[in-house]
């Protein structure tokens, strides 16, 4: 359920192993292109598809009907318009999120709004997160996917479904913090972008970065407590794809402000608004209850919303960090 | 005393702090080349200093005799040599290592060294270290610095000798750990160049990095057991900056062998070898006392000294990150 590039790279894999799938987009247009092509229309558009194998519909309720596995991978700032469509019961499915996001205004993590929403049970609610890039899982690039589910071995079994010689899975428990991870890479990513803008240098985007890690960490304990180590790839390793990737827009997005260009035009520029504007937002309110110290949490948000200059915020920072 | 870059770097930041410096180089038509120019003829040749200011001399026990704190900044390969010249006493001095090395053949991390052979004091014993450029340094960038010493405020009080507007440091007092750190940090460097220039993406790298950061925790934490959170910015901070950096040597000699070159083809391309070569060796060797895990090490190890196929090498260890 998705038409973007990261939707797009997860089919890919998914085709290696499965013969079929049914495959939601909103566009029936982009639908009728896509099959005219052999390949998305929009977004990796090197990658070519069996289209034979693909069931193309934009009815969003006949998708829910017909599939046991629901992967929902639609931006999460339209996540609830999508969702808000399904009309029937998929409280028995295997619903997996690779949104990578939280639902804005209700600030809930998606595998905690699929549970309360949808009423499926959490052992059938799976996330799946990086550290990984859509352009190089096209790319046939060695690819790693954590996929997290509280019953392990249903996220060793779909996991099984995405893996390819080039793309290993690696199976978790922790749902919640894998969630709140991916988010909050972003924010950081946004920061990172910004140093990069600024020419502030390898010093100070790895002082970023190190912190940011600890922040993150700080974050998840007080939000998910349990025990988890905060370098496993799909904390640490996310982060830093992201953080120091080009091809993230989060990245890019941040590298716009951080060149001195207000945060208007750097949406403007983007063609779509880089998902951790809307994650630093959520982030900032869900913190409100744990009143974690954030700082650079903070700083983006300033930047991203209070008219911060970038590069000063991004610079007093530097004063505290470890 | 020493007259690469990293000297070159701490020199010019000491002199912001303090009136004068004694400065032991090993060249005299160096030296006399630096009193002409104004800079340091071969490294950071941009960067120019006040050399009234300065006293050279190529005589090492000159400078031990007339100088209360010995900042030692030669490249580990070399340091014996130097230092066996010293015939003097400087058991009573303040000796600062910035060497990020260990001393081959003896396989000990410079403070050991120190105190074993001149009968320094643990509480006299310094080391400085990153996450830092010397490159970034001469840029006037952000930049951060962290002084060890098991005397703290001895750590404070040399840090502030080093402090600029644009360059913190950052006081602690695990000495060993932080000296493990800066020589394993550049063993994964060399890593990291190698998935750089094998083309391997940033989805393996960021496994990698974020491998490598748990194998180096695993190794401090048996090598010198004490509570540390290694992703505070002297141990992944400075890990980060080496290994995603186009000013590392040791990246910069992985990534040529990344790229198909062989090591000895890769020693030659580069003007002095990589610190990581020889830090390689040293941490295999010394971890044969202790047994830690320590798969990227090893691959890089075989690589290096067993002519192993590097990308083959690499990929092999995909299989295993988590």
């Amino acid at each position: 359920m998705g038409g973007g590039s990261w939707a797009t790279a997860l089919a890919r894999l998914l085709l290696r192993n499965c013969d079929s799938i049914l495959w939601y987009m909103r566009r029936d247009d982009r639908i009728e292109d896509f099959k005219r092509l052999g390949h998305n229309p929009a977004y990796l558009t090197d990658v070519q598809f069996d289209v034979s194998r693909i069931e193309f519909s934009s009815d969003i309720n006949y998708v829910c009907n017909h599939a046991d596995t629901l992967l929902m991978v639609m931006p999460s700032p339209y996540f609830k318009t999508h969702i808000n469509k399904i009309a029937v019961d998929i409280s028995d499915k295997n619903v997996v999120s690779a949104v990578k996001g939280i639902v804005p205004g209700d600030n809930e993590i998606i595998s905690d709004f699929v549970m309360h929403h949808f009423g499926v049970k959490s052992d059938k609610v799976l996330v799946v997160a990086g550290p990984c890039h859509a352009e190089e899982v096209a790319l046939d690039r060695p690819s790693f996917l954590t996929v997290g589910c509280h019953n392990v071995q249903n996220a060793i079994e779909f996991g099984n479904k995405l893996s390819s010689p080039n793309t290993r899975t690696i199976p978790s428990s922790d749902v919640e913090g894998i969630e709140y991870a991916a988010v909050l890479k972003n924010v950081y990513s946004i920061g990172a972008g910004i140093v990069h803008g600024m020419k502030g240098g390898d010093n100070l985007l790895a002082m970023l970065v190190s912190n940011a890690i600890r922040e993150m960490e700080r974050f998840i304990d007080e939000a998910c407590p349990r025990p988890r180590c905060i370098c496993d790839s799909v904390y640490l390793g996310d982060l830093l794809v992201t953080a120091y990737s080009r091809f993230s827009r989060n990245h890019n997005f941040g590298s716009i402000i951080g060149k001195g260009y207000s945060v208007s035009t750097a949406r403007m520029e983007m063609e779509q608004t880089a998902e951790g504007y809307y994650g630093t937002k959520c982030i900032k309110e869900i913190n409100k209850k744990y009143g974690v110290e954030m700082p650079i949490l903070d700083a983006v948000y300033d930047i991203l919303y209070r008219h911060a200059n970038a590069e000063r915020a991004i610079r007093a920072l530097g004063k505290w960090f470890i």
